[in-house]
């Protein structure tokens, strides 16, 4: 781009954030790559070091870039997924947001853990098995583990061979985390065995095991959400 | 926020940004609502306009606000979805990301097509018929009927009754059009006759007959995708 168009209105740093994002794409660069300096941006795309500065501070907004101090420019882990991203901040009733969620994750997990069962190498298999370890020692010693839980449901959907459910288990996961203090109501040894029993039964081929023990696992959380619902309405209905 | 705390390391504008959605969630300020401008917000929140104006374009280039000129700031009909929510830019093999995305369609649609046969106002069924007659004409006079598609499956998801689907399956279907070229291979026919059969379950009460229109539907898109998918491997092996 040796000169650029100003087309459709849109502002400038905003066209010069999409070329850089496309810079990066067509470049191939990877998670954690450093990208050209301002200097070497400008020069690139022939704008002044202002809009270039203004274009990468709107890529790190939507977490396409982060920036290091001292060090540069970076791809970001993130890979463009923001805090939000499906926008459910907007959506008013948190509890039914936790139902509707675990209703989203009934329909994708089961199937995924078919999927991870037919195609999980030995050494995600090796990695799963631990992350189980840890979780019963978070739940036993009383610490949180949610985070650690949607990392385990997570590496099941990389195992499942399919890109999109890989981005998008954790975004569904996270949500209910976000947007629903599900901490205190967390449910120990039922969390710890069903996790187990999906591992075991991908670990040993058995899809229809793994599919079985997600929704053992999904069905007990519905209710945790279902009875938090109960609760709210007989509240409301008291006062 | 009378003062501001410098918690985390957060840059300001950040900050900023978050109190300002923080603020459009408080008050309930629904999409379309005007935001206050420049001035009062630096009275609320006690920082200089330059950094409200910052903390704006952060909320703007999130999707979360819009600036209309002369008019004002206003909260976006995107509400913080941005172009491409799921980071899949970075997903390198095109092709095999539209079988993905066709794999979790086939996951979600047609429970969700079951949940609109359910929930559906005579209404909505009304609207989803003048879509299929539109999409109808569209591809009968050969024209990109691509997004009236992605608005009728918008629309029968929006029956559901999930607050997470209604996001979640404009976000899919957007994605296989915005990755994937298919204009030129569009299924004509199949398309007009699965559409219909979909809604008039759907208008029947009919669940079970709505979730299989619904695979049927899908099963064609796949079959199209795979087909692009063995053209390309014959290809590779010849060059």
């Amino acid at each position: 781009m040796s000169s650029l168009e100003f087309y459709n209105g849109k502002p400038l740093a905003e066209q010069v954030a999409d070329y850089i994002l496309n810079y990066i794409i067509d470049n191939n660069l990877e998670v954690g790559a450093k990208i050209p300096n301002e200097f070497e941006l400008g020069k690139m795309i022939n704008v002044s070091r202002t809009t270039i500065r203004e274009a990468i501070k709107i890529l790190v907004s939507r977490q396409i870039l982060e920036i290091r101090r001292g060090a540069g420019t970076f791809v970001s882990e993130r890979q463009g997924i923001t805090d939000d991203p499906l926008g459910l901040t907007f959506v008013k009733d948190k509890t039914k947001l936790a139902l509707d969620l675990v209703s989203v994750r009934l329909m994708l997990e089961p199937e995924i853990a078919m999927m991870a069962a037919d195609h999980a190498t030995p050494e995600q298999i090796g990695e799963m098995k631990l992350q189980c370890d840890q979780i019963e020692e978070l739940i036993k010693s009383g610490r949180d583990h949610m985070e650690a839980d949607i990392r385990l449901h997570t590496m099941i959907a990389s195992c499942s061979g399919n890109s999109v459910v890989e981005k998008l288990i954790p975004v569904i996961n996270s949500s209910i985390a976000v947007f629903v203090d599900v901490t205190n109501r967390a449910l120990g040894q039922e969390t710890i065995e069903t996790h187990r029993e999906i591992v075991n039964c991908i670990a040993e081929r058995d899809a229809e095991g793994a599919k079985c023990a997600m929704y053992m696992h999904l069905i007990y959380n519905r209710r945790v959400f279902r009875q938090l619902e109960k609760e709210e309405k007989q509240l409301s209905s008291i006062t």
